[in-house]
């Protein structure tokens, strides 16, 4: 297995751990957006949100709402933000839940617009409505 | 009850609805920052990730599975990027969860970085260490 989280999780590459049971790892990111920037990946490997399965998926959920105390706790953020790539935008291949905590005095988390026009919502919507 | 979300779930103030159920509604985002971007609520009013019960919460995720899907299958998206934001970066005090997709040839979504020093990990972890 050459996956890079899959060797985190077994330990076989250093990590700061933030959290750990048996089903998932959570560690600090190796390049950070901001401090205490975590990462909670599953033990198992997933390549992404339609991989993963259901109870793993809300055991991550459970421990998010953990890991998102303890970092406002000990880290005097103002807020947490959750992310969670699919597709080109996800840089490794295995699912991963990145806890971004935020700071008072900085522009908070935020999404680069794009750049090209967007479409009208009712434009989009005639897309997508035919299985509703 | 004056919440926004809250509105739209009941209908009272419209909205184009991608995906509706007894527990959460899921409408297109007025603001979009891509084409199809889709905020899923519950219909109860909770306010944030540390208000939002487990058993919600994970009815969300299995929504979210769903709707990714359709955003891909209807948009020609080349991947969704899920963000739940906390705290003051939260502008609607109801939980939501993001659903953007995002296109080829453009951007993909990304984080801003804080623009000021980020801490050595190592820093960060002698400050959370203690609870694990």
């Amino acid at each position: 297995m050459s996956c890079i989280f899959c060797k985190i999780a077994n330990k076989e590459i250093p990590s700061f751990t933030v959290y750990e049971d048996d089903i998932v790892y959570a560690f600090l990111d190796v390049n950070p957006d901001s401090d205490g920037h975590t990462l909670i990946v599953p033990k198992k490997h997933f390549t992404d949100l339609d991989d993963i399965d259901l109870e793993t998926l809300n055991h991550i959920n459970k421990v998010s709402k953990k890991i998102k105390k303890l970092l406002e706790e000990k880290l005097s953020c103002i807020g947490v933000s959750l992310l969670q790539n699919n597709g080109s935008a996800q840089e490794v291949k295995h699912y991963h839940l990145h806890l971004k905590p935020y700071y008072e005095g900085i522009k908070t988390m935020e999404l680069v617009k794009y750049p090209e026009n967007i479409s009208e919502p009712k434009e989009v919507f005639e897309k997508i409505k035919n299985e509703n």
